[in-house]
């Protein structure tokens, strides 16, 4: 079965500073014609950053979208022509002050497929030497070093949410055997 | 320290079928003005149903975002109104066209915290009954049972990039200790 969906027609109803959105028209793979709606995101990247104590460095930021805070691993954005291990390096500088020797790449991740094309590239980062923060001006951020066993059950119990922290947390798991 | 960003403003720039997006003004911490831009989305839920011979039925759909089909657990969007676990059920039937004797929450989570306000609610759903599908109109996919520890290799290596079956598989495996 083909399932592919042909572009006919797009138009960009809303360019903004992060996003961009288009609405297309499309051939479904039926004949007839139906729409999508794309948000277009530059993507980024998220750090797992474990010391040698096992302690990763957590950053908790208020998220609009959600009225709250929320705990998140150090994530970014990709600049424009930026390799994703440039990104990671340059985050975990500016949100915590961390710079790493060893760099172990976690995959990619697509955020949520049906409108949002934004894909994460996720890393582990050990050898940890902390320094001075760096954040961007106007992002706004509290730093905590939180033990990966903790971090763990709060992953699995529900009490850290984000999709991207969940994934590296889990994924950092596996790899490290513990 | 204080993270609240208080909206001075609110403008709805585009009102789509699926999504909308506002832009809005608003306070930093610091006292400053700035800008966020926020996709507002209804929600859905993803759906690891495993069968009795720890077998996953998957779905491979086109997504349009990235131009390519990708394998993901059933999953759908909230009517207004709905339960998580009422369009739980809905799905698995339209998509996989099974139904579930057990369903254990396994939380929600938060696809893109920066611009995206979409909340996925995780189900796992046990003691499967296959009858026929019922798809959407316009939605075209394919149904593939998967053994579980296939798809859980295919998680940690990134054969899987989709966020919310990579947290639904692994939750799943620790949730059954295998």
């Amino acid at each position: 079965m083909e399932l592919t969906e042909k572009t006919l027609k797009s138009e960009e109803v809303y360019h903004g500073r992060i996003i961009r959105v288009m609405r297309d028209e499309v051939a479904l793979p039926n004949g007839r014609t139906g729409v999508r709606e794309v948000v277009r995101h530059p993507g980024g990247v998220g750090i797992l950053a474990l010391d040698d104590d096992f302690r990763v460095p957590m950053v908790r930021q208020y998220r609009y979208a959600f009225s709250r805070e929320l705990w998140e691993i150090p994530a970014g954005k990709r600049e424009p022509g930026e390799e994703p291990l440039e990104t990671a390096k340059r985050e975990l500088l500016e949100e915590v002050g961390a710079t790493a020797e060893r760099w172990l790449p976690m995959g990619e991740i697509i955020a949520s497929p049906g409108c949002y094309d934004e894909v994460l590239y996720l890393f582990l980062a050990r050898g940890l030497t902390f320094g001075e923060r760096h954040p961007d001006e106007d992002e706004f951020l509290k730093v905590a070093n939180i033990p990966f066993t903790e971090l763990k059950d709060m992953c699995l119990s529900g009490g850290i949410q984000d999709a991207k922290t969940v994934i590296a947390v889990l994924k950092a798991k596996h790899l490290m055997g513990i």
